[in-house]
C-alpha cells in the first residue's frame, strides 16, 4: 500500500486547496491597496511607492502624474463601465445558457434513466459481473446532479474572473504612472488572483462531490465515478457557451472598432471618440478572461474525471485504495503548492527592471514551475502510490509501477512546456518567423496573409510531435490512464498558466484606460510594453489549452469506449471510417460558423460606428459625446445569438450519431474531429497571434529592420493591420473554441456511453 | 458466367481507346482549321465562318477586324512565346523529375526485391497458400517496370496537353474576333482533344501493360496485378511534380505580376508592359494543363489499379474470368464513349448564342454525361459481370450481384456530380455565397478574407457527406472492391471532365493573348467572358478530383492492409493513433511548405518586375521592351528549386513510417492525411475560386448590387484583389496538390506492402 493514508489524503486535498485561496486572497489585498476610489485616491498616492510589497523605491522610469486626482476619477468611471458592460452581458448570457444547461440536465437525466428503464432496482455492475451496482436511474440522477456541478462552477469561475479583472484593470494603469514594473506586478498578481481561486475551487468542488457522492453509492465506485464525469461535462459545456459567446462579442467589438477607427478615421486604438472602445474592453473580459477561465477550468476537470473513471476499474477502484484513486486530485493539489512557490519569484524574489525582461520573467514563470512540479510529481507519486498496482486496459489489466505513472505525468508536463516554447517562437517578433510575416507586409496585404498562414500551418509540427509521444509513451506505460494523467500533468501548472494568461487582458485594458482617460503617452508605452508580451503568453496558453485539450480528448474517448463495450475502433469498419471523416470535417463547420458570426456582428458594428461619427455633432472633435451602450448591445445581441448555432452543433452530434448510428460511428466522429481540430486549432491561434505581433513589431520599431517596414501609417503597417483583423477571430473565436468542441464531444459521448450502449445505433437496426 | 466474352473484351477495350484517339484527332484537325501562321492567314480570314464545321454564320456578335494582319502576326508570335517557354520549362522539370524518378526506381527494385533475399525461387502465394506464385524479385522487376511505364506516360500526358493548349490559345483569340461562340467552340474542342488523348492513353497503356504481363505471369494473377500497382504509382508520383512544380511556377510569376502591374502600376491584367506577363501565361500551361493532366492521369490508373488488385483475389482472379477481371477498363472505355456523345452536345447540337450560356452549356455537359454514363455502366455491368460472384474482404470473400456493383459504381459517379453542384453553388458568383463575399469588400481586405475563408470550411459539409454516404453504400456492398469502383465512376466521365477543366485555361491564355496584341476591348471582353465561366469549371474540376481522390486513396489504402496482412487497424492502438494525428498533420506541413515557396518566389518575381520597371526606360510609355526571358527564369528556377521539398516530404514519408514504424502507424498515417487532407483541399480550392469570382463579379458589374460595389479601382475592388490574390497559391497550389499527397501515399504503401510486411517496423523490434 502507498505510505499516505487514507487519511492523509482526506486532509491534504482540503488543505492545499484552503492554502490556494488563503494566497489568492492575500494577492488580492495587495492589489487592492491601489486605490481607484476617488476619495481615498489622494491619500493613496501620498502612501504609494515605498511601502507597498517592500520592493524599495528604485522605480525604472521616472513617476508621472501621480498627484493629478482627475485622472483618478477618469479611470475609476472607465472601470465602472467596462465593468457595467461585461456583467450584463454575463448576466444576459448567463440567462439563455441556464435555460440550455436546464433542458441539457432534463435530457441527461432522461437518457441515462432510460438504461434500465427508471428502474429502481440495483443491476450487476458493468465491469465486475459478479457484484451488484447501484441503479442506473440513480446515476442519471447523480450525473445530472454533477452536471449542474460542473456547469455552476464553470460560471462561477468565469464571472469571479472577469471580476478581478475588472478589478484590476484600471489599478495597473494607475500603477502604470509609478513604472512599468509596479504596474507589471499589479497585473500579474491579479491574474495569480483568478489563477489560484480557480485551480482550488476547481479542486474542492470535486473533492466534496466526491465525498458527498460516497455516502450514497459506498462501496459502489464504478457507479459514484461514472457519475462524477457529469462534472467534467457541465463544466465543458458552460465553457463552450463562454468562450464563444464571449469570443464573437470580442472580436465583433475589436473588428469594428479598428476598421472604422483606425482604418477610416485614422484615430489610435482605444481612442475615447471610438463609439465601439468600451464594447472593444468589455469583450477582453468577457471573452479573454471570462470565457478563458471556463474553458481550462474544462480541460481541469475533464482530464480529473477521466483519470477517475479509468481508475475506478483499475486495481485502485476495485481494491477501494482511495488514496490511489484521489492520485488525479493529489497531483493538482500538488501544483498548487508549486504555482504558489513559482508565484514568488515573480512578485517577490526577482524584479522587473526594464520593458525587456517582463517576457523573459514571464518564460522564466513557466520554467520555474515546470521544474519544480516534476519534483513534486515524484514525491507524490511516492507517497500516494504502491510500488505496484494494475490498469484497466480495453477489459484487460496492465501492471503499473509507481514510477512508471510519474513519468507519464511528467511527459505531459514536459511537453506543454515544449508545445508553450515552440509557440513563443513562431508568435513572439524576437524570432524570425514572425519578423518574415512582417517583411512579406513590403509587398501588400495578400503576401502577409500567404506567409502568415503558411506559419501557422508549420507550426503544428512539432507540437503534433511531442503530443504523440506524450501519447505513445504514457499508453504504452499505463494504457488510457497514462493519457489521461499526461494531460493532468500538462494542466497541474495550470495556476501559474492562467495567471499569465489573465495577465494579458488585464494589461491590454490598462492600456484602453490609459488612453480614454488621456494619460501621458510615455504611461500608454508602460502598459504596451505589458501588452506585447501578453500577446505571447496567450498564444502559449492557448497552446498549452489545445495540447491537454488533445489528450483529454483522447482519454475521455478511451474510457468512453470502454463503457460503451467497444472491443476495436477498427479504421476498415465503413461505420467508423464515416465517422472519422465527418468527424475531420466538424471543426471546418464550427470555425466557418463561428467566423461568419464575427464577420457579420462586427459589420453591423462598423455601420453603427459609421452612423455615430455621421450623426453626433462634435464627435470626432471630442465635443460630442459616443453613444457606446448601443456598441456594447449590438455585441450583445449578436454573440447571443450567433452563440447558439455551433453551441448546438457541438451539443447535439454526439447525442444524434450516438442514437441514430451508434457507438462505432461515434468513436469515429470523436477520432477524426480530434485529429483534425487539433491541427486547426493550433494554427489558427499561432496565425493569429503572428499576425498581431508583426503589427506590434512594425508600430515599436525597435530594430533596424523593424524601422524599415514602419512607421505607424505606412503601406507596410496598413497590410499589417489587414493581417491583424483576420487573425482577431482565428486567434480569439474559433481557434481557442475548437479545443473545447473536441473534449466537449468526448466527454458528452462518456457520459451518454451507457444510453448509447443500450439504445444506439438505431438507424442500423432498422436498416 | 458473363455474357461478354474474353475474346469481346480483347477487342472492345482496345476498339473503344481507338475511337478515343480517332475523335481526338478529329478535334484537333477541326482547331487547326484557324490559321495563325501569318502567311495563310489571309487565305483563312476569308474562307472563315460559314463553312467550318457547319454551323452557319449567325454570329452573336460582329466580326471585328478580321482582316488586321498584323494582329494575326503578333498571336503567332505570343504563341510561340508561350509554347517555347512552356516547353522549356518542362524540360527542365522533366530532367530533374528524371533523375528523381530513376532513383526511386531503383529504391521500388531492391526494396522489393529484398523481400524473398534476391532469390529467384517461386514462393506459395500470399492469398492462396496452397499455389506456388512467381519470385519476388520478379514481382519486383514488373513492379519496377511499370512504375517507370505509369511515369512516362503521365509525363506524356502532361506535354501533349500543354503542347494542345499553347497551339490552342491564339487560335481561340482570333475566333473570338467573329464572336464569342466561334471561340468558346475552338477552346472546347481543343480541351476535348486533351480529355480523349489522356483518358484513351491512359486506358490503352493500361491494357497493353496487362496483356505483355501475363505472357510472363500466366495464370499467376496476383503477383501480375500487384506489379501492375507500379503504374498507378508512377503516374502519380510524376503528377505530384507536375502539380507542385506547375503550381508554383504559375502563381509565383500571377502574384508576382500582379502586385507590381495591377496593384502599384495601375496597368491592366496581361498588359504586354509587365515582364512577368508572358511566364504568368506559361504558368497556365504548365500548370493548370499539364499539372493537371498528369494528376487526373494519375487518379484514373490509380482507382483502376486499385480494383484490379482487389479483383485479382476475389473470385474474377480466382477463377480467371478475364472478363470481370476488366471490368475497371471497360468501365472506362465505355466512359470513352459517353463522353464523345456528350462532346458533341457541346460542339455541333447546341450552339452558344449568348455570354450568358456558356456557363449552363458547360454544366449541361456534366449533367449528360452522368445521366448516360448511368445507362451505360448499367448495360456494361450486365454485359461483363456474371450475376453473381465474391469479392475479397479483409481475410473473407464477401457475395456481390452486378447489380449490386451496378450500384457501386453509379453512387460514386452521382456524388461526383453532387460534389461539382455544390462546388458551382459556392464559387460561382451567379449564387449568394460569393456575392456575400464580395460585399464583404465594402468594409475592406480583412472581412473579405475572413468570409473567404469561412465559405470555404463551409463548402466542405455536402460534399464530405456525399463521399461519406458512398464509401458506406458501396464497402456495403462489395468491400474495398466497391469503393474502388465507386472511384472509378466518379472518373469514368474524365475525358468530358478534361475538355471542361482544360477549356479554362485555354480561355484564360486566349485573353491574354488578345490584350498583348493589342486586339480591341470588345474582344478582350468575349474573352474574359469565356474565362469566367472557365473559374467555375476549375474549382468543379478540383472537386471531381479531390472527391475521386479520397474514394481512390481508401481503396488503395484497403488494399494495402489487405496485401500487408494487417487485420484490424484499431484506433485505441498508441501505434495507430500517433499515426493518425501525424498523418492528419502532413497536410498542414505540405501545404505550408507550398504556400511559402510560392511567396517567396513572388516576392523574387515581384523585385525583378520592379527593377525593369524602374531601370528599362520607357517601358511605361511603351516604347521599351521588358525582359519576359528573365522573369520566366526566376519562375522556372524557383519551381524548381521548391518542388524538392515538398515532394520529398510525400514521397519519403510511407517509406520511413513504414520501415521504421511498421504497417499499423502507417495505416494510421494514411487514414489521418485521408481525413484530414479532403478537407483542407476542398476548403482551399473553393475559398480560392469564390475569392477570384467575387473580383470578377465588382468587375463585371452585371447587377445592381455589384455597380455598388464597384467599378475597377474602387476601394471594394482593391479588397477583392487582395483576397483573389491570396487565393492563388490556396486554389492552384496547395489546394490541389493535396489530393495527390493522399493518393500517393496511399499507393506508394501498396507498392511497398510485400516489404513493411517483411521487414517494416524496425524501431519498434529493436526497442
Amino acid at each position: 500500500m502507498a505510505i499516505l493514508s487514507a487519511l492523509g489524503t482526506e486532509v491534504f486535498i482540503p488543505v492545499a486547496a484552503a492554502v490556494g485561496v488563503a494566497f489568492a486572497i492575500a494577492q488580492w489585498l495587495l492589489v487592492a491597496r491601489v486605490k481607484v476610489n476617488p476619495a481615498h485616491a489622494a491619500a493613496a498616492a501620498s502612501s504609494g511607492g515605498s511601502k507597498n510589497g517592500g520592493y524599495g523605491d528604485y522605480l525604472i522610469e521616472e513617476e508621472e502624474g501621480l498627484n493629478d486626482h482627475n485622472v483618478v476619477v477618469k479611470c475609476h468611471e472607465i472601470q465602472t463601465a467596462i465593468s457595467e458592460g461585461a456583467t450584463s452581458f454575463l448576466f444576459t448570457e448567463y440567462q439563455y445558457v441556464g435555460v440550455f444547461m436546464s433542458i441539457f440536465a432534463v435530457v441527461i437525466f432522461l437518457f441515462l434513466g432510460s438504461v434500465e428503464g427508471f428502474s429502481t432496482k440495483s443491476q450487476p455492475c458493468t465491469y465486475s459481473k459478479d457484484k451488484y451496482c447501484k441503479p442506473a436511474l440513480f446515476n442519471a440522477l447523480f450525473s445530472t446532479a454533477s452536471f449542474l456541478l460542473g456547469a455552476i462552477t464553470s460560471l462561477v469561475s468565469g464571472y469571479l474572473g472577469m471580476k478581478i479583472a475588472t478589478f484590476a484593470n484600471a489599478r495597473t494603469t494607475l500603477e502604470a504612472r509609478k513604472g512599468v514594473g509596479k504596474a507589471f506586478i499589479i497585473a500579474f498578481r491579479s491574474g495569480a488572483v483568478m489563477g489560484f481561486l480557480l485551480a482550488s475551487s476547481g479542486l474542492v468542488v470535486l473533492y466534496i462531490t466526491i465525498n458527498v457522492f460516497k455516502l450514497y453509492y459506498g462501496d459502489d465506485w464504478e457507479g459514484l465515478f461514472e457519475s462524477i464525469t457529469g462534472y467534467g461535462l457541465g463544466g465543458s459545456s458552460m465553457a463552450l457557451f463562454g468562450r464563444v459567446g464571449g469570443g464573437i462579442y470580442t472580436k465583433a467589438a475589436d473588428v469594428g472598432a479598428d476598421l472604422v477607427g483606425k482604418v477610416e478615421r485614422n484615430i489610435p486604438e482605444d481612442d475615447p471618440r471610438n463609439p465601439a472602445v468600451i464594447a472593444d474592453n468589455v469583450g477582453d473580459n468577457v471573452g479573454d478572461i471570462a470565457g478563458m477561465g471556463s474553458d481550462l477550468f474544462g480541460s481541469y476537470a475533464e482530464s480529473s474525471c477521466a483519470a477517475l473513471v479509468v481508475a475506478s476499474i483499475s486495481s485502485f477502484g476495485i481494491n477501494h485504495d482511495f488514496t490511489g484513486m484521489c492520485y488525479p486530485l493529489l497531483v493538482s493539489s500538488v501544483g498548487i503548492i508549486v504555482c504558489l512557490i513559482t508565484t514568488l519569484f515573480a512578485t517577490d524574489f526577482f524584479e522587473i527592471k526594464a520593458v525587456k525582461e517582463i517576457e523573459p520573467a514571464l518564460k522564466k514563470q513557466l520554467i520555474i514551475s515546470t521544474a519544480l512540479m516534476t519534483v513534486g510529481i515524484a514525491i507524490i507519486s511516492w507517497l500516494a502510490l504502491p510500488a505496484k498496482f494494475t490498469i484497466f486496459n480495453f477489459g484487460a489489466q496492465k501492471e503499473v509501477t509507481n514510477w512508471g505513472l510519474f513519468f507519464c505525468v511528467a511527459i505531459g508536463l514536459w511537453a506543454g512546456l515544449i508545445i508553450g516554447f515552440v509557440t513563443e517562437y513562431y508568435t513572439s517578433n524576437a524570432y524570425s518567423p514572425v519578423q518574415d510575416v512582417a517583411d512579406s507586409c513590403r509587398t501588400g496585404a495578400a503576401t502577409n496573409v500567404i506567409f502568415g498562414l503558411a506559419l501557422g500551418y508549420k507550426s503544428v509540427i512539432i507540437p503534433i510531435f511531442a503530443i504523440a509521444v506524450s501519447i505513445y509513451v504514457s499508453f504504452s506505460i499505463a494504457a488510457m490512464y497514462g493519457i489521461a494523467v499526461a494531460a493532468l500533468g500538462m494542466l497541474s501548472t495550470i495556476a501559474t498558466g492562467l495567471a499569465i494568461d489573465a495577465y494579458g487582458p488585464i494589461s491590454d485594458n490598462a492600456g484602453g484606460i490609459a488612453e480614454m482617460a488621456g494619460m501621458s503617452h510615455r504611461i500608454r508605452e508602460r502598459t504596451d510594453a505589458l501588452d506585447a508580451a501578453g500577446n505571447t503568453t496567450a498564444a502559449i496558453g492557448k497552446g498549452f489549452a489545445i495540447g491537454s485539450a488533445a489528450l483529454v480528448s483522447l482519454a475521455l474517448f478511451g474510457a468512453f469506449v470502454s463503457r460503451a463495450g467497444v472491443k476495436v475502433v477498427d479504421v476498415l469498419s465503413p461505420k467508423v471510417f464515416i465517422g472519422l471523416i465527418v468527424g475531420a470535417m466538424l471543426p471546418y463547420w464550427f470555425s466557418a460558423m463561428t467566423m461568419k458570426s464575427v464577420g457579420s456582428a462586427a459589420l453591423k458594428m462598423v455601420e453603427e460606428v459609421r452612423r455615430q461619427f455621421n450623426s453626433i455633432p462634435g464627435l470626432m472633435e471630442g465635443t460630442g459625446k459616443p453613444d457606446y451602450a448601443t456598441c456594447v448591445k449590438i455585441s450583445t445581441d449578436a454573440s447571443i445569438k450567433e452563440m447558439i448555432p455551433p453551441g448546438a452543433l457541438v451539443m447535439l452530434t454526439p447525442l444524434i450519431v450516438g442514437t441514430l448510428f451508434g457507438v462505432e460511428t461515434l468513436s469515429g466522429v470523436l477520432a477524426g474531429a480530434l485529429v483534425s481540430g487539433v491541427q486547426i486549432a493550433i494554427s489558427a491561434s499561432n496565425t493569429g497571434g503572428a499576425w498581431d505581433n508583426a503589427k506590434k513589431y512594425i508600430e515599436a520599431g525597435a530594430s533596424e529592420h523593424a524601422r524599415t517596414l514602419g512607421p505607424k501609417g505606412s503601406d507596410c503597417h496598413k497590410a499589417a493591420v489587414i493581417g491583424d483583423t483576420i487573425g482577431d477571430p482565428l486567434k480569439d473565436t474559433s481557434g481557442p473554441s475548437l479545443n473545447i468542441l473536441i473534449k466537449l464531444m468526448a466527454v458528452e459521448s462518456l457520459v451518454f456511453a451507457p444510453f448509447f450502449a443500450t439504445h444506439g445505433g438505431l438507424l442500423f437496426k432498422w436498416f
